[in-house]
């Protein structure tokens, strides 16, 4: 199908375009670029809600009742569920998924579960990309939520406009959450599956963290949510706190700086991509053959390997001039 | 301090020129890479080991007491720790290297702690840059430790002739060790702290995804060996097993293919650090000045700006001709 025409067809009345749309996003680079770059304008109308915590916290059915929240007020609701996948066998792990089918009927609902399959770093730049799609769209409310295991992880989840943290009440998650700097990413925190012992402990580590780390009265401070997401418990809180995080971006102009740091981050990292890939696709450098040819002589380090190939490299380009 | 001096005093004699060594390749950009190259034909020497595994699997009490039992064969062990820290803060949580300070005293057991500090990409690049200085000062055995989280902790331990993963009793630790790819890259596993309850579980529920995963007959199997660390138990078992694993290397010509393997993964990181590097120097690449003068027109996608910078650094190259 024509790349206009699918944009064109872009809406929440239509899944089957959305659904086309992302997957060329994520498994098609020679047309994704043409269709992100058609959709950009129509970009910037949702809001971005980025759901992070290490495994078994419960992000899945948070996303879930949110999500049914949102439906209640009439909103649209994009959902993109980053799966990690081990970089070497390639399967995506389901499992969290299949909890989500109840929302996926809905027909303002949109789901979509990525893979990492491989590259871990072109994930981020996928999973945003999808975003975009959504947002095109017209959903009003785009939900992505990843493992908070890595750094990519964290980045995909700091695109978005308000970023959620969920722990449970099991001790050292919270320094755990602070060892993957889950601390310094999150504008609140869920405290979910609360009604298992230890949940206030784990409150109160959070917030003597939290304390320790904000001096400044005027910033914001992260507020902890008590909730129990299976049982709907604690998720109309949730939403509220969205809004109320949302509304001091507001009115504390960050709304639009947020967006355009982010924009920043993510337009570096477009350009190191395109350029790593142009590096390996230019067929006069063959690393294994340069390689080869260099290993056996004990004075080529790998610094001076990798100097030869940049040499290489930069001569294809002044070549093409 | 001349580099050149510098190299020429490495040895397991002397854990001062180590320890600057390690400084320099750590802190040091333009220093360090003419002090890797001068070292490179005194590396290859030591065996690598890696250990990782989830937080709180006792790796760092593992590392300690399999540096003891190789100290009681009179090799010496170099010992590089990974802290993961958060990319926001910049500072590292100590604690687990406390516990290592009763081998550090002992004069042929060097170990350094390296942070996060930021750049992850390039802390995998800097951890194998120590190990090579460790190896060229002579160490017989370099063990290298981090935590099991992130892809970039993947790289480090992967750059090892043997890796090992930790893991702990507990339920569900086995697939999420499979969730962050820990499975793929274990040439054997321990189970800490198998003094628990749910430890023979945890052993079979490996066992079955290992023998899942394994269908060749011919191919190593990864083993599961027990220990509880703190009581030195398992240590010797687990200081065979490397060995069984290092003749099973070398039976199947292994040994330098799997380095070679290692190596050209090494030169493309460098290589990919050095470009991107060069692009964020180029004086007339300033992404926040090109964002702001695009931002505000709405055809500007994230990839047309990033086309348009990419532009600018190919013509800077071409230029400097």
């Amino acid at each position: 199908m024509n790349i206009l025409t699918l944009t064109e067809e872009l809406s929440t009345e239509n899944k089957k375009s959305t659904a086309r749309a992302i997957t060329i996003v994520e498994s098609d680079p020679s047309r994704s670029e043409e269709l992100l770059k058609l959709i950009h304008k129509k970009n910037g109308r949702a809001y971005r809600i980025g759901i992070t915590g290490p495994p078994g916290a419960g992000k899945s059915t948070v996303t879930n009742q949110l999500a049914k929240n949102y439906r209640s007020k009439n909103l649209s609701v994009g959902i993109i569920a980053v799966d990690p996948t081990s970089p070497y066998t390639g399967g995506a792990l389901l499992g969290d998924r299949v909890r989500m089918s109840d929302i996926g009927r809905d027909p303002k609902i949109f789901i979509r579960s990525m893979a990492t399959r491989g590259s871990l770093g072109g994930l981020s730049t996928k999973a945003i990309d999808a975003a975009d799609v959504l947002d095109a769209a017209g959903y009003d409310i785009i939900i992505i939520e990843t493992v908070g295991v890595g750094q990519s992880e964290l980045e995909i989840v700091q695109a978005a406009d308000t970023t959620i943290v969920i722990l449970v009440p099991e001790s050292g998650d919270a320094v755990q959450a602070m060892k993957a700097g889950l601390m310094e990413i999150a504008d609140f925190f869920v405290v979910n599956k609360s009604d298992r012992p230890g949940a206030d402990q784990a409150m109160n580590a959070l917030r003597t963290i939290l304390m320790m780390r904000n001096h400044d009265e005027k910033s914001w401070m992260p507020n902890i949510i008590k909730a129990v997401a299976t049982e709907d418990k604690g998720i109309i809180e949730i939403a509220n706190e969205i809004e109320r995080h949302k509304d001091y971006l507001i009115a504390n102009e960050l709304f639009s700086s947020n967006r355009k740091m982010k924009l920043n981050r993510r337009v570096k990292e477009i350009v190191e991509n395109k350029l790593i890939e142009q590096l390996w696709n230019h067929s006069n450098i063959n690393l294994s053959q340069i390689l080869l040819e260099n290993n056996f002589s004990e004075n080529n380090s790998p610094y001076n390997l990798a100097d030869n190939i940049l040499h290489k490299f930069i001569a294809h380009l002044n070549q093409r001039k």
